[in-house]
């Protein structure tokens, strides 16, 4: 873990600052390993400094090892900016209008704050063995999950039932959802972030099942789309649509591909069956300690995958007023490909 | 709810500003009733405008009632920026500098941002019938769910065992947990704000239980502290005095109360019984939306309670190694004192 320090360091040099100020919460935990709910850090050439509150002193002494923890006593920022030296990257995307400028009243002459957020998020794009051991344990948690909750059954059940029975169940595996589970039926598949409801599942219905589990900090997330019995030749249609797009999708992930042409392959796909309007969220994202972050597989991203990325490959088709298949795969980027984490099968699957 | 509008209107005609941009989604789902997880608002004297992303239209026209409910396509900023006019409050508590920066460039000449944040949180602080209707049931709820795991037993459960089910039981009624449950007992109850872990409760042992329910949106917050059979003289002995202080504290509540002042109530309490040091954290805090919000009562809180306020009344007593006490009741603030929504009797139970 003390590597992610050094790597911010050496990119704290190479930006010409003097330090970094991390106050992002998940960077913290991501850099220093330290889990409770107030924390940040300042990180420089010589410089490994942790700043907690006396609730947390405990357990920093812990979690956080090859830092100087500091317990700040009353004045938070007045106890980082006694800290902090030269030019000093914050994060910008985080930190608010008001503690920026409360911070800078309380920083000794010569000392400056400079935007510098979204460097640790880069930082946390690929993910070492232990990350990867994480991320895959979650994933297979709730293929896990998914068994359990078809062996019960979806048809006559309600939405909300099935998933907060799915969700207690990975809470007695020591787990927790990584987002609150979707579990769209029929005309409800057709809205992307449907909160589950009171309306029971039907027999013969495409049911979207979205889901993530995690386990030691780290996040899984996946969707399958089952059939509760038949559900028709038109069904059947956009589902094998779906999951040819997201098979060619999946043929164009690998380390130097550029995450929107991955994304391209699958909008084409949907686009030239007819249904390119309906494809209305981007491919996919990355995955870690938190379910949604970098890299961004969409039309709107810059970014070009490397090796040791996760990231999730999930297009979906959904028409109002009557159904939504979406098929989602968490996979880590390979050099020469992928390797895929979800391991549930992708054929259309009738269920009870 | 629309009259919350109507007080944040006069609130922004008041400070000589055009209209108030709200960002901090629990203060827009105050004003608006919007339960989704992107959404903002522009209230002014004429306007009420609602703006959110596509995943959220349908729900927010369900949702959100006497606003212009705008989607958002792209540039969710530009969005914001084309609807904003003349002095703009904005929550500067709240906007990352980055976001503020990026909004600023996007205004029209003539419009400019000042710091606001905090005020719909003030706005916050007095809650109506229904928030308090809201807030009591949540607190029945969790007076239950302390009935039903003192039922199971604590004693040769670990902490973390009474803790997940004490919230799966939540969980099935329809509720959840508003905080991770503390049950921390015997030298852990020392850690205010423990983490309930695989150590076994043994018999005679005090076990902090701090623990709150979050039902319709409102959420409730509550601690007992039980002993699992005689827990002893000395234990005994701390408990009484954070009991007396408890109910000192309680009668020094009502409207026009400083909160200061109570909380020096409880703190002198036990100062004088010779454990000043070791009640290391405030007195309490205001519950609604958040199970942390204003009014703070503290010796740094500059709050003057009113009526309709809804805080707890927390004291205890940490004895690092050894043992820790708290009793914390949520009461609604009244003209002539409090109702107290916490049913636990706060003599000491000895408990299975």
């Amino acid at each position: 873990m003390l590597e992610r320090a050094d790597r911010l360091a050496a990119l704290v040099a190479e930006r010409e600052l003097d330090c970094f100020l991390v106050s992002d919460l998940v960077n913290v935990q991501y850099l220093t390993g330290f889990g409770g709910t107030n924390g940040a850090c300042i990180c420089g050439a010589e410089v490994r400094v942790f700043l907690t509150d006396f609730r947390y002193t405990e357990r920093a002494e812990t979690e956080v090892e090859g830092w100087d923890v500091v317990t700040v006593k009353d004045d938070w920022l007045g106890g980082m900016a006694e800290r902090l030296v030269g030019k000093v990257g914050f994060e910008d995307h985080h930190m608010s209008v008001r503690a920026k400028s409360k911070l800078e009243e309380k920083l000794a002459d010569g000392v400056s704050l400079e935007g510098a957020g979204g460097t640790v998020e880069k930082l946390r794009r690929v993910k070492d063995e232990a990350e990867l051991a994480a991320i895959t344990a979650a994933a297979a948690l709730a293929d896990e999950a998914w068994g359990w909750a078809l062996e019960r059954g979806l048809a006559g059940r309600t939405e909300l039932d099935v998933a907060r029975a799915v969700e207690a169940w990975m809470r007695e595996q020591g787990a927790e959802p990584s987002f609150p589970t979707i579990v769209a039926a029929g005309p409800n598949g057709a809205l992307p972030h449907a909160e589950p409801g009171e309306r029971e599942i039907g027999r013969g219905e495409l049911v979207v099942f979205d889901m993530g589990a995690k386990l030691d900090r780290y996040c899984s997330d996946g969707t399958r789309t089952f059939a509760t019995g038949e559900p028709g030749e038109a069904a059947r249609e956009i589902y094998e649509i779906v999951r040819g797009a997201q098979a060619a999708a999946l043929t164009a992930v690998s380390a130097e591909a550029r995450a929107e042409d991955v994304d391209t392959v699958a909008r084409e796909r949907i686009a030239a069956a007819g249904y390119g309007e309906t494809f209305g969220h981007g491919l996919g994202h990355g995955v870690g300690l938190e379910v949604h972050e970098e890299p961004r597989v969409s039309q709107r991203s810059e970014d070009v995958l490397a090796a040791g990325e996760v990231v999730t490959i999930e297009p979906g088709i959904y028409l109002a007023g009557e159904l939504g298949v979406r098929i989602e795969d968490l996979v880590v980027v390979t050099e020469d490909g992928h390797r895929n984490l979800s391991r549930l099968p992708k054929d259309l699957q009738l269920v009870d």
